[in-house]
């Protein structure tokens, strides 16, 4: 039998979750950075999200993703187009994630509506395929020598500006899920 | 000969220094975490940071922290009470970041203060010696099942907040470092 606690840490969770708010990962390879996008993901209320990869699968760290990949579901693409023709299905905005110029300043985006945030490799970056089809390219500011973030941190600050907005907006204190699903997904979840 | 873009370069990541703003990582031992809060650091203006360590030296990944460490300086100790000391004799509060409840939200906080952020150890968390003596301590919201956030997650989500506030606050379009320390900063590292 689960205990009381813990099925009222699972119902909070599904509460707070953000359906129409994902991440795609364009080849992101390090078991470490994906481990800590999903841990990131877990807590802003992401409950998919997508993984591109040109490999037959892609692994995980457990540790580094403290438990995250246990109440997420991560799809494996191996086609860009199979998963934004999926997303657009869905009506979201395509972000992408550069540290190129001429992107728009990440803070000034409106992640309150359906949004899915792609992001990079640590050495190729961007696909070109991934860029095609994008709604719009958008970036972190930095003052420094270096070129870029490291993947996993780029990916939450971005994020946590879109929790930032929701909470603002309310998102977060009413059920953001179908309730039909809702109850689904917490009864499978409390009673495996 | 250097050449002039990369003076430029130089010169333009000294005028956006924030001398007043540093990191303590308080036993964080995972070389890529190391490295990821490294090159935040840079991108945010930060050049000198702080490590305390129980081992006799610490490692990053070169390839992880993308050049940044060959820009920042980071000061290694065995004990948190002598880089307390240093930084209550600057003038900085100390801000732990924690993810236990009682802690106050780290937006609610105003980071154009002189700062020092202390971020703790993958598995073991802050340590006694770094709450105590701590001013505040602050957590990161969370709405999903892990308990914790990825140490250099966490580091940047703060490190940006406080680039926020202090853009807005006009601190990355004046020189904030001593003018005299500025220019010999960019000679040197122009002309090494
Ligand atoms: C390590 S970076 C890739 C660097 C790669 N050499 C390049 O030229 O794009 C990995 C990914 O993190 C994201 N990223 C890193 N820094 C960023 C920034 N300042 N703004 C937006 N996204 C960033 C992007 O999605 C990028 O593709
Ligand atoms: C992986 S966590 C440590 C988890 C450890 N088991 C504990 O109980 O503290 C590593 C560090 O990241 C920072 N951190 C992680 N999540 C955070 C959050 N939600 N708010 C503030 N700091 C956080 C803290 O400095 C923490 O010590």
């Amino acid at each position: 039998m689960i205990s009381p606690d813990r099925f009222r840490k699972i119902r909070h969770m599904l509460l707070h979750r953000q359906p129409d708010l994902t991440v795609v990962m364009d080849n992101v390879n390090k078991a470490h950075n994906l481990s800590a996008i999903i841990r990131s993901c877990d807590t802003v209320g992401i409950g998919e999200l997508h993984a591109v990869s040109y490999r037959k699968s892609i692994y995980t760290e457990q540790d580094a993703a403290a438990g995250a990949s246990k109440w997420t579901t991560l799809h494996l693409y191996h086609e860009m187009a199979t998963v934004y023709k999926k997303l657009s299905d869905q009506n979201m905005q395509i972000l992408v994630a550069s540290s190129s110029a001429g992107c728009m300043d990440f803070r000034n985006i409106d992640y309150t509506m359906p949004t899915a945030l792609v992001v990079g490799a640590e050495w190729d970056g961007i696909s070109e395929a991934a860029l095609h089809g994008a709604d719009q390219t958008i970036a972190i500011p930095m003052f420094g020598m270096v070129e870029s973030l490291n993947v996993s941190v780029a990916t939450a600050l971005i994020l946590f500006e879109a929790q930032r907005q929701r909470s603002a907006k309310g998102m977060y204190d009413s059920l953001q899920m179908e309730p039909g699903l809702f109850h689904q997904t917490l009864f499978e979840l409390a009673y495996p």
